[in-house]
Formats: structure tokens, C-alpha cells, sequence
């Protein structure tokens, strides 16, 4: 598997002045490259890839922050400066929404019809369209999903179950046992472990007699990618969601417990690459959206990167077999964040270390305001006022706690997105899903199936198409 | 210039069902329409279609409003469904910021080269790159600009002159006599008028005096259209930016005295057709970018439509004639708004009948509580409760004025805006544009040279190169 040039495109020289790929000199004649992997050829494997609840300001800003620190283009926007990418906008409503969740998003997908919010692959009208991994596998293809958020989480579920509710994760552990996928990777061990599920059944160890080879931590996956063995893979790697890249990064305990993104979808190709009749894969950044939710803009960022990271090792694979699909897109937008102007603000977020979970996580009713100015100054290299860490630590003191689907310990994420936004200059529309068309992108063979503007329910059938699997 | 049944796309059956046009058939082998018009022909004409800071959100909701509420996609959206457009996002910079103003954006298109926030074609070293429709002017062709800002304004000055300063609105409105170019027309009558200019020159006299068919009025405008004269068209309809689309709409005066961006393009169109060497026209939805600083949805979305029928009118053309490359983009985001959820307050906008500038323009001091409910009823069949009436009668009746580029009267826009996104689900990021990278199509001959993913200043010599233009 072996990485071309191609992301490496040559440091800017300027800003503004053409940022060159190799692929360059192939693209601008505008036929060649076309033509390289996608002409009417069916693809033995998909990789699909999603960055949950990502507004084009995310994606945007993540390019930004790439290109003015690092001096080169992120690795999705290299493949539409290459050229080698089709692209499209796509309209992500679900049956009873404008406004889609993840269940229905990955439902749409999953099992190419839209069902109301909150459900999986169960229509309005009850009936039970079957996922689409579950299609692949009957036709000989090894299946997958790897993420950042619980492994029973919504968008790999919209891909491998029928349920009434998205949160019944303990039940959907249990499905994924008996469904034998051949890798099942993320975070939710509170889902797996006796001690934590209600029911008190040891789902590990269900998953290990029946042969599967199970993960913990990222050691324990590495060296089940070392023996490459063909029993599938479950890895479950942190309560809840994984930690959020930047955390992850600047925390040597975590780095060492959990894998990257891009460290799961490396292990998942190379054991998913021995079924001869090829595979279908599913990669979530599921952080991306709950950062968006909290308006959390060092956690969003910088797991947008981090899917980017796992987007290069999928288009590395993708380049080196010649094989294979790979879908790039999300599932809605989310709190549409945007930068707001003023270069310096934003160049702040090039030495963040900490996100603003991490900040908040920290601090208690105890702190000074002094202490939460180190804190945050610590964290990001932003030196708040005396009234905003005020502001900050009352609601600590008080009883005026925040609410929000991702946020169980009610920090006060929007004050500090408020407090923040004078030194970032970004802002955001609101802490939840927007409705939003989003950016969807193909690469390689069947890219050309991906007409311009499609929606969510379009791209069942386009994975069917794609790797001319009929059955089901 | 017969109109296609491209644009009577088929009503949707329901939430989610396809939605099929005319070229349906044709796009779906995805060869047959790519090559329809685009097969490495010169493009005669181009029509250069800027929706001013239109953040995706943007183009979204009045896609979703056009959709849901007549059953049809807007017509850049049926572009892309058909297959027919090709796509890019664009990074937007300026030379000094990442956050462009619309002078240096334009100057990027028209120079070529990125300059300074403020400035139009006047590099940070001194240099004036010539603008484009002077280059295209000198090759021959007709050239002209319509917007509904004044026609002085930074977009369309970004094709015209170089200045050290985009505010030197009555300067630029000299340049264009002695540019002699064929159409130039939208608001801006305090630039022309000598009771209203400080020099007190009689700038509309001059350009009569010198050949010019001078319009002041849409009755005036149609005359001009009617007589089919071949001197150049100066049209100045209002004082300022022309009215919002919606409170036009829904006012017969108004609808009397000035034109609609899609008549003005119509005019435009057949006056520059006359040139048997073609044309170039900038079409500028200037006050899309107005609407979005107030954080106005109801002036954001209409004007959005308005502009997406004058799209269907330059489309139009383009297909009839064959030899027209349409470009259609935006210079920048602006306050990234986005719809947040729930479909019944999605479906209020459906009913809107006045911006929220006529609902507070006409509110005063005296107003009671009951009166400033009545009226926003009125306007937008919302219902606010009395201490929210109370919040905006507050900013008339003490000093508590907001600021604002584009509100001279310092109204409470983003008072309003707040109280309004309960009953909208319409959330906004700033007041202000953002770096976000945006959307960019092509349709016609030359459409194959717009890559996936372009810098703004890369459109100068697509333009050039799509017509085979090399002077100027």
C-alpha cells in the first residue's frame, strides 16, 4: 500500500500563489486524469467515508488551517485540485425533516430510503429495508465500520441494522455479534462490558467465543493487524466516543490507549483486502458533529484533520489497487461555524493543544478566575479577560448549567464559544443539525455515477451500481 | 430566446421523490449532455452571475424553499441535476485577508491578481493589472454590468476600473462615461444625480450628452429594450442599492419604477447580442450580500430567487444561442446562515410579504407593543409575544442603535433576527462575510476548464481562455 506523491503538494510560496500536485501536469489537459481509474470499470471495493455534521465552514476552515500552517492544500480539497474526483452537493432530508440526524442520514444510505429521524432502516410505514452491508456481505464482500464515536452509534448502524431506535445500543451490540461482521471498530465499551450494560451480559466475551478476535486498546489492535489472521476483528477502545484528535495528540496515556482514525481504517484495509471477492468499508470522523454541537472549535477542526488524516489512507489504498471506490462526504451540516475575518484570530488555532471539553472538563467551582485564564491560556494560547472567566465560572458556581445531546455534564460550551469567538473570530449558527445541502465527492472507479446534485437515498443504489452487486 | 421546458421540472410526488427534468434522460449515461455544448469550443459570449455573499446555507434554503413550496428545484440546482453544469468550490481570499471584502474579490476575477480588502485592481505593490471586461472591450466584444446594488458598487467596479478606493463611488461612476461600455445598469442614482453629488456634476447629462440611451425608471428601461437603438445603456433606477426582491414583490409602486434582475439581464442581453463579435456581462445579485449582513432571511431568500430567475434567463440564452459560457458563483460567504429544524417554522417563509428592513423601517417610537405585532404579522404572518415586541421598540425609544455597513439607519436587525429564529429555525453565524470556500459552476461552451477546486484569481483567465481572448 504503498503512498504516492500526491499529497504532498509543494509548500505555498505566497499566499494566494497555485499550490501544484503532482497530478498537476495529468490534470490540466482535464481528460487524462478522468480517464486513469473510472471509465464504466466496476469496483471491487468501497470505502465510504463520512465526516458527521460537517458544514462546508468546517471543511473550509480545516483546508484554511492546513494551507496557512503547513503550506499545502487538506488531502479532500487535493483531490478536487488534482482533478481526479467527481463531485456533487446533496440534499440530506429525512422522511419526517428537513433538518436529518444521523440515524436517518445513514439510513438514507444504508438502506436507500428515508425513514423518520431517530430510527434505523425502519420506514414510516414499518417496513424494513434491508442495510446494505448486510447486502454486500450476502454477495461475498467483507464488510465493515470503523469510528470515532461508539461502534453502535448511528451512522454505522443506518449501515448494518433495522431498529425502531437509534439508542438502543445495547441491543445493537448484540446485533452486530450475530450480523459476524468482519470489522466492527470505535469507541462505546460501556455497550460491550458487563459491568456497565444493565443487563449485565459480558458482550466481549460473547464477541470472543465466537471467534472473534477482540481489541481493546491500540497495542492490542496493532498486534491483531501484526498476525493477520481471518477470524474479523471487534475493537472497542474507549467508553463513549474516542477522545477528540487535539486531546488525543498532546496526551501521551491516550495516544498510547487509543488509535487514530486513520491508525483503525489502516488496520481495517489490510484485514478487509484478504477477501478475494473484495469489501465494503464505512469510516465515520464521528466527532466532527458532536464538536459542532458543543461549538467546539479546536475539537472540530482538528478531527476534521483527523478524518483527513484517514481520508489519505483510504485514496493511498484506493491509488495502489486501482480497485476501489472511495465516497467522501457527510450526513448534514452542523452548526454552520464560519471564520469571521481578521488573519491573526485565526492563526491562533494553529497551537491549540486543548479543546474546550478539555478546558471545561478541568475547571470547578473552586477555580479562581486567574486559574481559568491559565487554563484556557494553557490550552489554546488565548488570554481571556477577568469578566469572561467570570463569566465562565458562574456557571460553575450557580446552578445555571447548559443542556445538549453530547453534553452529560452540562459545561457551558456555548459561553465559552461566545468568550472565544473575540479571539478566533469564528461564529457559529446554532449548537444544532442544519439542513444544509453538503459536499459529496467520489474517487475511482464508478465516481462517474455521482452526478452533480443528489439525494441522500441516491447513493444505495450508486454503491450497487458501482460494484455491480445485484442481489440482496 | 425561446425558453427551454429545462426549467419545468417535474412536480414532486412527494418528500424525497425525484425529481425528474427534461434532460433527465439525457444526462443519465452521463456522456451524451457533458458533451452537449462544451466539446473544446470557443465560447462566443460569457455571462459572469454573481450572487453576492452567498454562503452555502444560503443557496440551500431557497433551493429547499423553491422545492417545497412549488415542487421544483431552483434553477442553479437544476443545473446540477441535469448534469449540465460543471462544479468547483472556490478559496476566496484576498491579498490581506482570508476574508474577503467584494472589491478585491471582484479585482480577483477582473485583474487576476489579489489585492487588498477596499480596493478595486490595484495590487499592494502599486500595479494596476488591466480589468477584464477592458480587455474583453479592446478584443471587440460588447461588455456591461447589471446589478440590483448601485452600479458604481465593488462587484461590478472589479470588472470596470482600478481605484485606490472602492468608496470612491462617485469617482467611479466618471470612469464608466469614458469607459463607453455597452450596459451598465442597477441603483445608484446619488451617483449620477447632480442634486445629490458633492461636485454637483450632472453625471446623467453627461452621459446623455455623450450618445448614451439613459434609463431612470423600469418603463424607461423597457422603452430603450423596445427601440432596440444601438447606443450604450446607462440605467440607474434608485438611490442606493434597488429595492429587496420580496418588498418589491409585494409593492405595485416599486414594481413600477424598478426593474427585476431578470429583466435587466433580459434587456442586457438582447442589447448586447447585437455585437457580432459577442459579448461579456457581469450579473450581480448584489443584495443577497446586504440581506445576509442584516441577518434579513426574508430579503436573504427572495433575493436569492430573484437571482436564480435571472439565471434562467441568462440559461436561456445560453441555450438558445449555443455559444455562451455561463459562469455562476458568489464572492464570498456571508453570516453562514442555516435552517436549525422543524419544518412547520420552515414553511413560514413560504408566506413572507415583506423584509424585515419594511418591518422596521416603518416602526417608530410611538409605536405600542400591539402595533410592532401587528405589523411584523402583517409582513411575515409571524406572531411575536409582547416582551419580545417590547425588546425591539426598546432600540427605538432609547439610544441602544445597532451599527452596521449596510444599515444607515441603525436599525435592530440582529434584535429582530434573534426573536425571529424562534418562529424560523434561521441561525447566523456574524454579520459579516466569511472565509468560507463557496460555490462555483459553469454551463456552456469552455464549462470543462473550471476545476474542482480554484482560487478566485484562477477565473480571470478561464474567462479568457474560454473565449480565446489574448489581447488587452
Amino acid at each position: 500500500m504503498k503512498r504516492r506523491d500526491f499529497f504532498r503538494n509543494a509548500a505555498l510560496t505566497a499566499a494566494g500563489a497555485a499550490v501544484l500536485s503532482p497530478f498537476e501536469s495529468i490534470a490540466r489537459d482535464g481528460r487524462r486524469v478522468a480517464v486513469t481509474h473510472s471509465v464504466a470499470k466496476t469496483a471491487k471495493n468501497i470505502i465510504f467515508m463520512v465526516s458527521d455534521g460537517m458544514s462546508v465552514g468546517t471543511l473550509s476552515m480545516a483546508n484554511m488551517l492546513n494551507e496557512r500552517r503547513d503550506g499545502k492544500l487538506c488531502n479532500w480539497m487535493s483531490l478536487y485540485h488534482a482533478g481526479v474526483a467527481n463531485r456533487g452537493l446533496m440534499d440530506t432530508a429525512s422522511a419526517n425533516s428537513l433538518v436529518t440526524d444521523s440515524s436517518a442520514a445513514s439510513s438514507a444510505w444504508g438502506g436507500g430510503v428515508r425513514v423518520n429521524n431517530g430510527v434505523l432502516n425502519v420506514t414510516p410505514d414499518g417496513s424494513k429495508p434491508t442495510p446494505i452491508l448486510r447486502k454486500f456481505k450476502a454477495a461475498g464482500k467483507a464488510v465493515g465500520c470503523v469510528t470515532t464515536v461508539p461502534i453502535t452509534h448511528a451512522t454505522p448502524a443506518g449501515f448494518c441494522v433495522n431498529s425502531n431506535s437509534r439508542n438502543d445500543q445495547p441491543g445493537i451490540a448484540l446485533m452486530y455479534h450475530d450480523l459476524r461482521f468482519d470489522v466492527m471498530m470505535g469507541g462505546g465499551t460501556e455497550f460491550f462490558s458487563a459491568d456497565k450494560r444493565e443487563d449485565k451480559q459480558d458482550v466481549f466475551g460473547k464477541f470472543a467465543a465466537s471467534g472473534f478476535q477482540v481489541a481493546k486498546t491500540r497495542e492490542e489492535m496493532l498486534a491483531i493487524d501484526a498476525a493477520a489472521k481471518e477470524a474479523p476483528i471487534l475493537g472497542v477502545f474507549h467508553q463513549d466516543g474516542l477522545p477528540y484528535a487535539l486531546d488525543r495528540e498532546n496526551d501521551e496515556t491516550l495516544k498510547k490507549a487509543t488509535p487514530s482514525l486513520a491508525e483503525m481504517v489502516g488496520t481495517a484495509l489490510r484485514h478487509l483486502k484478504k477477501n478475494r471477492q473484495g469489501f465494503v468499508l464505512q469510516v465515520e470522523g464521528g466527532k466532527v458533529d458532536w464538536g459542532a454541537h458543543a461549538n467546539d472549535v479546536g475539537a472540530l477542526l482538528y478531527d476534521q484533520l483527523a478524518f483527513d488524516e484517514a481520508l489519505a489512507v483510504a485514496i493511498a489504498f484506493a491509488e495502489a489497487e486501482g480497485d476501489t471506490l472511495v465516497i467522501v462526504t457527510t450526513d448534514h451540516g452542523n452548526a454552520n461555524p464560519g471564520f469571521f475575518g481578521g488573519n491573526a484570530n485565526f492563526e491562533r488555532m494553529f497551537n491549540f493543544k486543548h479543546t474546550n471539553e478539555w478546558v471545561l472538563q478541568g475547571i470547578n467551582r473552586d477555580f479562581t478566575a486567574a486559574q481559568v485564564i491559565e487554563r484556557l491560556e494553557h490550552a489554546q494560547g488565548i488570554v481571556i479577560k477577568a469578566d469572561e472567566a467570570m463569566r465562565l465560572l458562574t456557571h460553575y458556581v450557580t446552578d445555571r448549567n447548559e443542556e445538549g445531546l453530547y453534553n452529560p455534564y452540562r459545561l457551558p460550551f456555548a459561553e465559552l464559544a461566545q468568550i472565544q469567538q473575540h479571539y478566533t473570530s469564528v461564529g457559529w449558527g446554532s449548537m444544532d443539525h442544519s439542513g444544509d445541502h453538503v459536499e459529496i465527492a467520489a474517487y475511482g472507479p464508478g465516481r462517474e455515477l455521482l452526478k452533480p446534485f443528489v439525494r441522500n437515498t441516491d447513493l444505495h443504489n450508486l454503491m450497487l451500481e458501482a460494484t455491480g452487486v445485484t442481489v440482496g
